[in-house]
């Protein structure tokens, strides 16, 4: 079971989350991508879950940014690809990930928890709902015993949004800063054929002189780069500098490269 | 073995653990509840520890919130409820975890560690004594293996405040701020009987409006809501929103529930 | 595996890393040191590596604080010791561990990674070169099978600073704060012998009278104590405080201890 969530790390949730797959199937192994997507973020978990899906599988994905929890929301566990399950609520967080491996083929709704206490609230679905249907499914438990088939074209839709190629310029926007201040833009390298080895990147309007490279090492300082970052996608970098600080970007920020 | 502690993620003491635990015993399974307990702060150990409990056995806690390391508090290993093993400082850490789950039925004092190297200081018990000590209580050395037996009557408390019931109202305490802002608090339902749907939250002598509702998803914007949370308890909250930042809250804080 | 990197906890790379390393090599068991080296950091992730050696052997360390990723720094597998293979750039990341474990035995030049998707950029060697590099290590390829032999002697440095003595005062530099605050300097008891059980701890000029305490809960509230810490180094500590706040301390600093 591979794990994202927007926990955060400084409370008990996530050891209680592998506690209770320990404890509802022994022995099985989890691998934790990360705890730390912006609360609420849907948007920022569904990118963190695609960016990673080739290299998952084969495996069972936990994931839950989940403000909807405890409401009329559903549950779901659906397969994708040839051998990626993913466990989580029906926001969009699980669909881009499925689309990334080869897309939906199977998608069930999970029953609601039963609660042998009455007394505790409906708030922490991971705990309750998510996690002990994960470690079902990476025990071997098909789909179809998780729960009922739902209609994969029924399941919520986390749309991300396409570059638009102009004449001589690409209209991109910023997806990602990474823990480095990289800015990983919606962008390919086939999108921008055609612009050159210099490009003239406008942020806000104001326009910073850019080159495409291959590494880090390969800028002088201070010179921004535009390279080809390690999932295929366009990166706006610097040698050991934050690019986000640098040209103050902010996920979802609208940039244009030109020639 | 499961644990939490205040050592942060940032230096190499959750993995030397870690390691040390592996290297007494190899293939001992170890989950981690935290490691981001405020520096020094036993209370806050104690109540996540408290949280957590239930759902962790059967289970060898190895929790370490230690100021008074290499001093002459006692270093403990006690069994609680039918299946709980808790190791750490005798500050209070362990013992409201070990209430939750039924009770302490035994409890031994750990020998100091013997250093094969007398040049290393004293200031890092988790490594020397807590995780070999835990290591061996998971292999199932029993308790009376790890050390000499103490009187459970005579271990430090961590006192957890208890509300105050009025006529139509409820003095509490917040207990903890999650992740997300939620505030909870050191009441029950029960303990709000009588209040009604709709309820004064006094906060410093101002009032906030509030409503009692099922789910964060429940609340309109910016709408207060008293929610019963997973572990059973009431917290302040809002949808999507942090009630610590809107209400002023930290861990402790005095807040009156109003008709 | 022991794992230590600068990724951060907030993306997605140290997940992909556990899943490359399970698929290289199904069943490796991994433990994380840390990932929160401060990006680019490869001094203080040395120096973290080299606290941790004495605990790590038998293992496999896969350290990755690696600016130069992409270029034409090397990247190693190194065998140290009786029993430690450490894997990383080559940028002086993992000498001094090895060092301190008994010194290097054999070093060999990995391959670069052969992208199946070329459209994939070489920024990410920790997932495509260092991880499975890693796995296969700890599975028992030996050296010779991960790669070329190499000159040890042609490894790069990150020399560690040595203290200076002189009459009745030592020259010091601080080497780590930890997360506690706890500032740990390049300097052992024998390199303070003489200096008495009172000295002066000048910190950009300005003096702090200090004591030699055995332990954070010998100290008064508000004295600064000069303790032997759990690595057998020297460290300006105070009782449940942070040292490297109140002397405005941070890695690197010079400070003198005088009689």
């Amino acid at each position: 079971v591979v794990c994202l969530t927007d926990y955060g790390l400084e409370d008990e949730f996530v050891g209680v989350v592998h506690r209770v797959i320990e404890a509802t199937v022994p022995g099985t192994r989890v691998i934790d991508l990360t705890h730390l997507i912006p609360p609420h973020d849907v948007r920022a978990g569904a990118l963190s879950l695609r960016r990673a899906a080739p290299w998952l599988a084969p495996a069972v994905v936990l994931a839950v940014v989940d403000p909807g929890v405890g409401s009329t929301r559903r549950a779901l566990a659906i397969e994708a690809g040839p051998d990626l399950t993913l466990v989580g609520p029906d926001n969009g967080l699980l669909v881009p990930a499925a689309r990334a491996v080869g897309g939906i083929t199977a998608a069930v709704e999970l029953p609601p928890h039963r609660r042998a206490d009455p007394e505790l609230g409906p708030t922490f679905d991971g705990r309750d709902v998510f996690a002990p249907a994960a470690a079902r499914a990476a025990a071997g438990v098909p789909l179809a015993g998780l729960g009922n088939a739902v209609d994969p074209s029924s399941l919520c839709e986390a749309p991300v949004p396409q570059p638009r190629r102009l004449a001589g310029a690409v209209e991109a926007e910023v997806l990602w800063l990474d823990h480095f201040g990289n800015a990983q833009l919606n962008v390919t390298p086939s999108d921008v054929d055609g612009l050159g080895p210099h490009v003239t990147v406008l942020v806000g309007g104001r326009p910073y002189p850019a080159r495409r490279a291959r590494a880090f090492a390969d800028l002088a300082p201070d010179e921004l780069g535009l390279i080809t970052d390690s999932y295929g996608q366009l990166a706006l970098v610097y040698d050991r500098a934050p690019a986000a600080v640098r040209l103050g970007l902010v996920a979802g920020s609208q940039v244009v490269l030109r020639r």
